[in-house]
């Protein structure tokens, strides 16, 4: 199996858990049970790293400090897009370089995904039009005024409509273990779920 | 209410979400419910904040940097401690200078709590002796042999003993929302819970 590189954004006022929540799921993902093949990162079916615009700190909510790995200007092929949520969402779908670097980036990936308000760049970027999407229960309504084509669904954890949705925050993990067990099986996906001791939604 | 200075504890190879999720789930708790609240830090709860060793930046499991907001020189007064778990706490354990931080802070703080092989970290600063305890499903029997006296319980999702100790990686999110609930009431646990989608466990 190729393993998927794995490119999580991040940008100021990133929520920690919509990107920690994937990072930790994707990262953690293996072929094989157990602790040892978590020791190493070779042959893991996720390669899972950050990305920001720029090679500066970012700020995630709760001033958590992260530095991102990558830059858009440096980044490896990207197989699997994460868009994470939180309040930054508000200034990034005005900031056209990166709504520029997601269509681009999601043209040439096998998968597009995001967590809570996440979806609402991905909606800016053109990536939601016509689709069914979700987003954290707060902007259910905001999501929709941003491009009424998207068909919003309420009180779910995660919609697959192409693009892959999730509600809010925690939702990411949800997500992303159905995302581990469509590329690498349930078993895998639930194995995984058990070795960090997270209960599926 | 006083507000809680919460100190979150990072070194090399610390497990994402270990650290990730107590940090969501304390920096996100509000008195006052509701999205607007979130937006401003002033009067919440806990003051969440990481502290490192010294100022270097971190690498968590998977390759995650991170950049530490205090050193052990620098911190703030603590009122309550997270020690997360991770690969690194095989080293961090062989680490007097921190063994000996984690006392002093221990000492002084409301309460200390850990996440998964986070108890580790505690058994070997000897804050666990005699206590019931618990860890990663897979280090019950080294969490044993670190201290002799410590009661390991299995199975459980965290144990609250004087000192709080929590299960496996994602157990660290409902450890923090028990000490939410301890210190703030349960509906304000709930509501926090249900601002990040979260099912608590």
């Amino acid at each position: 199996m190729k393993s998927w590189n794995t490119a999580i954004l991040l940008f100021d006022g990133v929520e920690v858990l919509d990107f920690a929540g994937p990072f930790e799921v994707f990262s953690r993902a293996r072929l094989t049970p157990g602790v040892e093949s978590r020791r190493v990162d070779d042959g893991a079916p996720f390669q899972v790293f950050t990305v920001a615009m720029d090679a500066r700190e970012v700020r995630a909510t709760g001033g958590l400090r992260v530095m991102p790995s990558h830059t858009f200007a440096d980044t490896p092929r990207i197989d699997l897009l994460v868009v994470p949520g939180g309040f930054g969402t508000r200034a990034l779908i005005e900031d056209e370089p990166t709504l520029e670097w997601v269509r681009r980036v999601s043209a040439q990936a096998e998968l597009t995904t995001s967590v809570c308000t996440g979806a609402a760049v991905l909606a800016r970027a053109g990536l939601l039009k016509g689709r069914r999407a979700t987003t954290h229960y707060a902007s259910y309504d905001w999501l929709g005024s941003l491009d009424p084509t998207i068909k919003v669904e309420r009180g779910v954890r995660f919609v697959w409509d192409g693009v892959v949705t999730s509600a809010g925050v925690s939702a990411g993990m949800d997500m992303a273990f159905e995302v581990v067990a469509m590329r690498c099986g349930e078993a895998v996906a639930q194995e995984t779920a058990e070795y960090i001791e997270y209960r599926r939604t």
